[in-house]
């Protein structure tokens, strides 16, 4: 049996997604936050594994309800953001849309599940080419159009006019994930919900401390969640993950200090890097600043042998490095490393 | 904007799987263990939440390896089997078989992927339709054929050379769920990888006590892993479930009471039940017995009334209703209760 000819058409060339482990002593590599939960045991004390999960998740959708003044049956739970990515595309097929460079998965998930995609380069500034994305709406109808804004790995958030206008004229559903909207300075596109039925809201916990948990939700309309609930499989959420998750936004003080001391570094760590020679750093509304610099490669293992991880982002976006925001003494040392092998 | 008519054809005439909350004292409608696992805290007291998961979950594949002497190639991980069978199905499409009745998902999640199915009925006492299956296998070349075995909701294990012949008669590939293999008599299909290619079992830890956790896994040849794992999203299992499952499996005495104590309940649950007259249980290789009866309907709201929860399923197996091995003393209760409204 020839395995690599029965697969279907669109996995033959897909690779799969690497993540390779590399030793470090200050990991500023994967948009993580620096800052973990503890006394989360206490919530996991009382949970039965023998059981299976709350398949509606409906403790942890009270507190995001709470959290984002919108009804229960306006949120659909997910293992992280990736899983709704393919729940969203199962439900509604393709064309896939979305903006290159930007978070990988939206193509990656479109190629596994044999959907045609439609990648639009950004703009210099990286801004969203609106004149190529509209053409693109009007010919192709794309009947999903991904925006991550803020954006990774650029950090900036959309004009959020040319959004709008994406929004306005398209035929399909807008998603705007919203992973690194704790980091911004605006409110995001959630109070456009009331005036659009065709906005997806994408959020998860993963960037504010949560990664671990697997923790992603969607906000939309109640058609929009009531027939992508139709794909989600019944148990996708664990019982711990629930638990700790609710543990951490029932008190959401610790949470708060910490995206503030993240935004408050962002400011600090971007002030440093522009003092440095030779690096541009792009301004950020996330919790990673991509900076550009000669010679990325020797950089990016300049840094590593002296046991800071970043991210290699040069096959992306041209010279280009993603660094994640530490903690004040990690971003401090990322800051003279980077001076010493520059 | 219409977004049922915008939905993908194939998810149309879906409906999201209910799971209804049924408020009960004794719960044996899920198939779950009654016996948890304590003591998992302290594997869990280290883990740093907001660190990704190891997308690999290499520590828990150590111990899988270990235990069903395969390398860690030929193990891939999920959120749940659920997961793996949308991987599966992702990966080398449909036609999909299985025979009826059977575990739901694989029909679902093929309809919810789009992808034909090809359902046969079981024969009178439960076993495979060999006729039917080798006939469709030649006229409708079923890319993957689900064979539940122990089957659910019937209990049994289908004939092994029934299996085996459909193996070897297949083009595509064959997954033998073992999900409820541990309460089994034989040793179920994994000698066999060894012989055939085109052989991948499932197995998951939801049945023995940690259906809280959805751990799931598969074992195949490692060209079918690789393939499989193209579409497995890189961190589709958290930190905290890779963690417990881990401690679990570290200490196999207690995991084996509790599978021990449960078929030993079987055996006893199955006589006191065969003694009712006016029922009859089918022997089981599972954690659960399926029994027929008249009036099923009355007899599951009679029996939930007193605060016993057990599943309908007169209306997939006529007039059967299915009841999950509790504790000796749920069992106890379940046949005093049994007997009374009976």
């Amino acid at each position: 049996m020839d395995i690599k000819n029965f697969v279907k058409a669109g996995i033959r060339s897909l690779s799969a997604y690497e993540v390779k482990e590399i030793p470090c002593k200050v990991k500023l590599d994967a948009n993580e936050s620096p800052y973990g939960f503890k006394g989360l045991l206490k919530a996991l004390k009382f949970i039965k594994t023998n059981r299976y999960p709350d398949p509606e998740a409906r403790f942890l959708k009270k507190f995001i309800s709470r959290d984002f003044g919108v009804k229960p049956e306006n949120i659909l739970h997910g293992n992280g953001s990736d899983e709704l990515i393919y729940y969203l595309i199962t439900t509604f097929g393709g064309p896939v849309l979305f903006p290159i460079p930007t978070f990988s998965m939206y193509g990656i998930i479109s190629q596994a599940l044999g959907e045609k995609r439609i990648a639009i380069p950004l703009e210099k500034e990286f801004d969203l080419d609106l004149e190529k994305i509209l053409k693109a709406i009007k010919n192709q109808k794309p009947k999903l159009i991904f925006l991550s804004s803020p954006n990774n790995p650029t950090g900036n958030c959309f004009s959020s006019d040319r959004i709008l206008k994406i929004i306005e004229v398209s035929n399909g559903i807008v998603i705007v994930d919203e992973a690194y909207q704790p980091f911004a300075s605006d409110k995001g596109f959630m109070p456009m919900l009331k005036d659009y039925k065709n906005i997806v809201i994408m959020r998860t916990l993963s960037k504010i401390g949560l990664a671990g948990l697997r923790v992603g939700f969607l906000i939309a309309d109640e058609e929009i969640i009531n027939e992508v609930n139709k794909v989600r499989l019944p148990f996708n959420l664990n019982s711990l993950s629930q638990a700790a998750a609710v543990e951490v936004l029932k008190n959401k003080k610790v949470l708060k200090s910490c995206i503030k001391s993240i935004t408050s570094e962002r400011g600090r760590l971007f002030g440093e890097m522009a003092k440095i020679k030779g690096i541009k750093p792009y301004p950020s509304e996330a919790n990673f600043i991509l900076f550009r610099i000669k010679e990325p490669d020797k950089i990016y293992k300049g840094l590593l042998k002296k046991g800071i991880l970043v991210r290699n982002m040069s096959g992306v976006v041209n010279n280009c490095l993603r660094v994640t925001v530490g903690t004040p003494e990690e971003n401090m040392g990322f800051i003279k490393v980077l001076k010493e092998v520059i």
